[in-house]
């Protein structure tokens, strides 16, 4: 029925399906405390309702105890879909953890494509673990996708394909899948293959619904067909799913082969993992940095980055300290000296964010930078003026010096027009020289401001007051 | 066919269709050039191959002189996808400079989805002009859409459903299928609904095609099924969407009736703006700033988070302005205490990241918050004693004061512990009062390190120094 179903007719009454939310601390407590009491019946009963992403999650929320006590009493119900689930930073625990009858029936109910996402950063001895226990046409199939590079296409993609010559009709396409035992579990369309195996189009099922027997597949095929080589960098197929509205696209060896297709969600799935190295990365925290992570890791991943803070920070101290005279004769300046810092940073940071940003999304490119650039120039330095006009006014009530309020506006006008450029700059030709933008723009960034900033301000000072 | 593709057997050669990548500078180059001797035959030519969203992209990347001579010259070519592809900044203007007529035929080439997502955030003059060229039935899809709330999942969703009564077999939908005319362009599933048209579940277009005739539906329906709520936030719905892999689900009223249905390729596209939307607002930039803004659009969305951070920065400046005594008489105090602030400030916003990342995923919850905020405190420790080792060092040799360095390290150990607290807890407790995160915590957490930062050293100095 597609007609709008505000109109049809009503017949007989029945509850609609309770969809899945995620569950609630309650769950949690209720859950954790069937795990004290050891009571495994109320365990399974409290876990069944529980899609096996939320259950992953509740694993990574709870305390490393809890999470063993929990695997080993759930035991033979542990299902494959909540490892896949699982972050990797706890992942190889709870393998560890499982009985390894209840691991190889968990692994056996994957996907092949799970399977390699989930073994492809165990250690050498794990992995070969669960290989053995994959049946033989499985285990093959996961040994060639490692074969190709991590972060791959070839590593995204399953290997099932439902794909058409380009000369069937409808008809011979529907009997034929219709006649078919092996389907995929999930597929969209059929992909319509020359005889060299080359993928030509893509039909979509409904389009073959909704056709005649004896229309030509190649006259459904879609507009937007998007062949992917196996070795292209995920995070360059989710952008072509997300730009070109895929919801599959085939995956094509260097003779340009169909060998396997990637599906949507996958895409999706990436293009959120991109999002949270971008804006872990721009934060200076480790990008496989998680929740679940203990405290020890989480150091380990926070400390280079406040190291390198540091030492900008002493080569800012190193400006200061080239103007301890004039701070010693007015001390106003080492009182008003981190505003200018602060508002250069910011301003820095704002610029900065907006191109590491763009430069992900393919908005910031070789035919606009340079009008980027003159505008985040602009931008410094009209909010430069704006908040010279604002801090000289401040300092000189505050100080009842003129002299010092014009020694401050004109340093936040220099700074902010700096912190504009940098903003852009640095992430560019980061990017040019082949850095993610996202990982080491701020540090330069704020470095450049603070040192500019402290400069400015104390030289123009030690020049006009001593 | 399904086999494994490698198999397959080769019969004829033919190229494979070429995939549109996205343009390069030189494509542009030769775009506007062609617009520059008037040479629409060659415009056309060029822009021919073009996806609309690269099309789109392209028109916010060059300024708004050529853009509005490439419109004008393209004219009648003009497709309603670039429409809807064109980010909001720039699409008043574009909508302006089409000839009524090419824009009348663009928008109807439209879904009702896009019409909606198109004019919804237009002025009243424009939104009803779009309306008067759509067709009826179109036009009454469009402003009952309207009727939603902004973001919300009545919004996303496409009114076109392709249903079935929950009792009916394979062969029946199939023989349905098969003999209506409109179905929609794209779908991947039928819903299944109960006589009150509430959705029991969906039926992957795969699966029907994999199954015998005399099968029951509802012996198809796929394991996880989510049902929408029509007022729902789309950030809630895009949530979902990546949480449970979902590929399309229904949208229902508030009598659980069954009123449209969204697909992921929409809730992929909410993921990313709302990704770019906590990437911006950590950087205190305007969520909706876009790299095709002008100079005056920029400095309108900068300049009140710079207002604020001057609040913060001269709040810091006043705890320092209480300490002019001691540095005064101890310079070396102003060279090393923005490195104390500066530290802070940078293991704050990593903590904070991360908080406000996890809260977005949901992977921080009240069932792990204590957890994870004694984490963060125990990580502030060690990195504070860590630093406060070397910088206690440091300001020995550099100032020759035992002192001194006893002082810094004391405060950097304090602003740390401080700095892992604020950054946790400041996004928890504005979550907790419904604001988001990611718009306000950065200001917060740094003010907080700075003041503390500054408070600390300089006071612990005038305790130990005067």
């Amino acid at each position: 029925m597609t007609q709008d179903p505000q109109e049809a007719v009503v017949e007989e009454v029945e509850p609609p399906e309770e969809d899945h939310l995620a569950f609630s601390r309650k769950d949690v407590a209720a859950i954790l405390y069937s795990v004290d009491v050891g009571d495994r019946e109320k365990l399974v009963e409290l876990m069944e309702p529980l899609h096996p992403a939320d259950i992953a999650d509740m694993l990574e929320q709870i305390n490393a105890f809890d999470r063993m006590r929990l695997i080993k009493l759930y035991d033979k119900e542990f299902d494959g879909e909540i490892l896949s689930e699982l972050d990797e930073s706890i992942r190889e625990d709870v393998i560890l953890a499982l009985h390894p009858e209840v691991l190889a029936d968990a692994v056996r109910e994957l996907d092949s494509d799970d399977v390699v996402d989930l073994i492809e950063d165990l250690d050498a001895a794990q992995q070969s673990a669960i290989l053995e226990v994959l049946e033989d046409s499985d285990r093959v199939a996961v040994e060639q996708s490692l074969t190709y590079p991590e972060y791959s296409a070839g590593r995204l993609m399953q290997r099932e394909v439902v794909m058409a010559p380009e000369h069937w009709n409808v008809g011979e396409a529907i009997d034929y899948l219709r006649a078919t035992d092996d389907l995929p579990e999930q597929f969209y369309h059929i992909v319509m293959v020359d005889p060299k195996l080359r993928p030509v189009g893509n039909v979509a099922l409904g389009r073959l619904m909704a056709s005649r027997r004896e229309i030509l597949l190649r006259s459904l095929i879609e507009d937007t067909f998007h062949v992917i080589p196996v070795t292209r960098p995920e995070a360059e197929v989710a952008y072509a799913f997300n730009q070109y509205h895929l919801i599959s696209a085939p995956v094509v060896d260097e003779s340009e082969r169909l060998v396997g297709v990637i599906t949507i969600d996958d895409a999706m799935n990436v293009l959120d993992e991109e999002h949270e190295e971008d804006i872990l990365r721009l934060a200076g925290v480790g990008e496989e940095s998680r929740l679940s992570d203990n405290t020890l890791e989480t150091v380990k991943q926070r400390l280079p980055w406040l190291a390198v803070n540091l030492l900008t920070a002493v080569l800012a101290s190193l400006v200061i300290a080239q103007f301890e005279d004039v701070i010693g004769a007015v001390v106003a300046l080492a009182v008003l000296m981190p505003i200018v810092a602060s508002m250069g940073g910011n301003a820095g940071t704002q610029a900065l964010t907006v191109a590491v940003r763009s430069l992900a999304t393919r908005d910031l490119t070789s035919s606009n930078v340079w009008r980027i650039i003159g505008r985040e120039l602009t931008v410094g330095l009209v909010n430069g003026v704006c908040f010279a006009v604002v801090m000289g006014v401040l300092a000189l009530f505050w100080f009842g010096s003129p002299v010092l309020g014009v020694v401050i506006a004109s340093a936040m006008v220099i700074n902010l027009v700096v912190a504009g450029l940098a903003g852009i700059g640095v992430p560019v030709v980061l990017e040019r020289f082949g850095v993610d933008p996202a990982l080491a723009s701020g540090t330069f960034v704020t470095t450049v401001t603070d040192v500019v900033g402290f400069f400015a301000f104390l030289g123009l000072a030690s020049a006009v007051l001593l």
